[in-house]
C-alpha cells in the first residue's frame, strides 16, 4: 500500500487536531505510516464503566479513530473517509495504564476501505489484547 | 419479556451513575421499561469529529449503553450484563440538537442477551434514524 | 422509499433466477416490495449441521440474499447491489418445516445501501425469530 | 494456546462429517493445530453468485465453519461450540479455482471463544484475500 497524497503525515495530523471529540478523550497518534498507525490513550477515572474498567466506547472510539487515520493515511488530497460501518469484540477487560491500538488497512478500495484495529491494555511493558474491531470506511470530498 | 428483578429500574439507574464515562458524555436515561429504554444526549461542540457530526465513537457509546440498559433490566438480583461485541451501521450525519436513542432486546437467554439500538438525530420535533446497533451482552455476577 | 426501475420486480426476479447458490438452496421469493421481501427455504437435511439445526451458513445466505434483494428493488436500471459486508446474530436453533426471512431496507443511498433482515423458523402457523443481520451493499454498474 | 481434549483432531474431523451443510457444499479440512485450521473447497458453478463470483453465502459458510474448527479444536471432550454471531467483509470478488480459509482462535475463554477467519481466492499458486470475518462462539454441552 501506497499513500497517494505525498503529504498524509500532515494532513492525518491536521484532521485529528479538528476533531474535538478524539482530543477530549485524549487520544494521541504515536506512530503514523502508509495504510497503518498505532494510537494510545491514557486511561483516566472519566474513561471507566461501573466496574472500573475501559468503558466499551472508549474501546470503540478508539478503534474507530484509528482505523480512520490508517485509512486517511492513503486518501488523495481531496479525499477524506467517513466510518460506515465497524464491529468491535470486547475480548479481556480494559484495564491498566492506557490503552493501546494498532490499525491497519486490510483493503484500500476506490469507494472504500476495510481497515482493523487491534487494542491493547498497557501495565508497564506488558501488553494484553482487550479488544478487535473491524471498520468499514467511504471515501468522501474533502474537506 | 419479564424483568425478574422487581427493583429493576433502581438496579439500573444506580449503574447507570456509577459509569463515569457514561456521566462525562451527559447521556441521560429518559424512559425505562422491561427490555427497553430511551436514552438521550445534548451534542455540544465536544462530541464532534472534524466535520461536525457527532463521532461514531460518540454514537457507539450511546448505542451500547442504551442496550446494556435494555438487557440489564431484565435479569436477575445477583446478575448485570457486560457487552462482549457490537456492530453499528453510521445511515446519516449526527446533526441537531440532541441524539436520541432507542434500545430493545431481541433475545433474552440465560447466558447472552442480544439487543439493538436505534439512534436519532432531534432537531425541535423531528427525529431522523442516523445509526443502527446490534450488540451482544453476557451475563456476569453482580456486581 | 420508491423504486426507481418501474420493472423492478422483472429485473430482481431474473437476478435471483441467475444466482446458482440461491437455487442451489432452494431459495424462493414469496413477497416482492420496494425496499421489502419475504423469502422462504424448505429446511432439508442437508441444510443442517451436526446437532440438525440449520447450518449458521443456510441462516446467513438467506439473510444475505433477502437483502440484497431488498436493496436490489430500489436501484435504477443500469445498477445492481452487491454485498459489502453482514453481520448476523443467531439467536435461537433453527428448525421446523422451514425458513422464512422478512428483510427491508434501512437506508438506501447514492452509493450504499444498508438493510436488515429477520429469519425466522417455520413450524406450521408459528414463526419464531432465530436470527437478525444488517447488511451493508454497494451500488454496482448492471450487469 | 493448549487443547483441553487430547483427542481434538478425532472430535473435529468426527464433528465436520456429521454436519450436512459443510459436506453439501465441499468444503475439505486441510490443515488442523490446536486454535487453528486451514479449510478449502473447490469452486463449482453451483456456488456462484449472479456475476460468476462466490456467493457471499458460501464465503459466510466456509468463514464460520472454519472458525468454528479453530474454536472446537480447544474445547474439552464434554463441550462443543455454536455460532452466537459473525460478521464477515467482502473485500474482493470471489474467483479462481478453490477458496481457502485461514481460521485461527483470538481469546479461548470459559463460555465464550472468538475466532477470526481470512478467506483467499486461490489461482494456481496465487493467493488473495477476498474476505475477513470475525466469529463469536458459545460453550455448549456435547453432544
Amino acid at each position: 500500500v501506497k499513500a497517494r497524497n505525498p503529504d498524509y503525515a500532515a494532513r492525518v495530523r491536521e484532521l485529528c487536531a479538528l476533531a474535538p471529540f478524539v482530543q477530549e478523550l485524549g487520544i494521541a497518534l504515536d506512530e503514523l505510516g502508509e495504510g497503518r498507525c498505532v494510537t494510545s490513550l491514557l486511561l483516566e477515572p472519566r474513561h471507566r464503566q461501573q466496574n472500573g474498567y475501559a468503558h466499551a466506547g472508549v474501546v470503540a472510539t478508539l478503534a474507530d479513530h484509528s482505523a480512520g487515520v490508517a485509512a486517511g493515511s492513503l486518501v488523495g488530497p481531496d479525499e477524506a473517509v467517513l466510518t460506515v460501518e465497524f464491529k468491535v469484540n470486547l475480548l479481556r477487560p480494559g484495564r491498566g495504564e492506557r490503552l493501546r491500538c494498532r490499525a491497519g488497512v486490510l483493503k484500500a478500495g476506490r469507494t472504500l476501505t476495510v481497515a482493523e484495529s487491534e487494542i491493547f491494555a498497557v501495565e508497564g511493558e506488558a501488553e494484553t489484547l482487550i479488544a478487535k474491531a473491524t471498520v468499514t470506511l467511504a471515501m468522501v470530498p474533502y474537506p
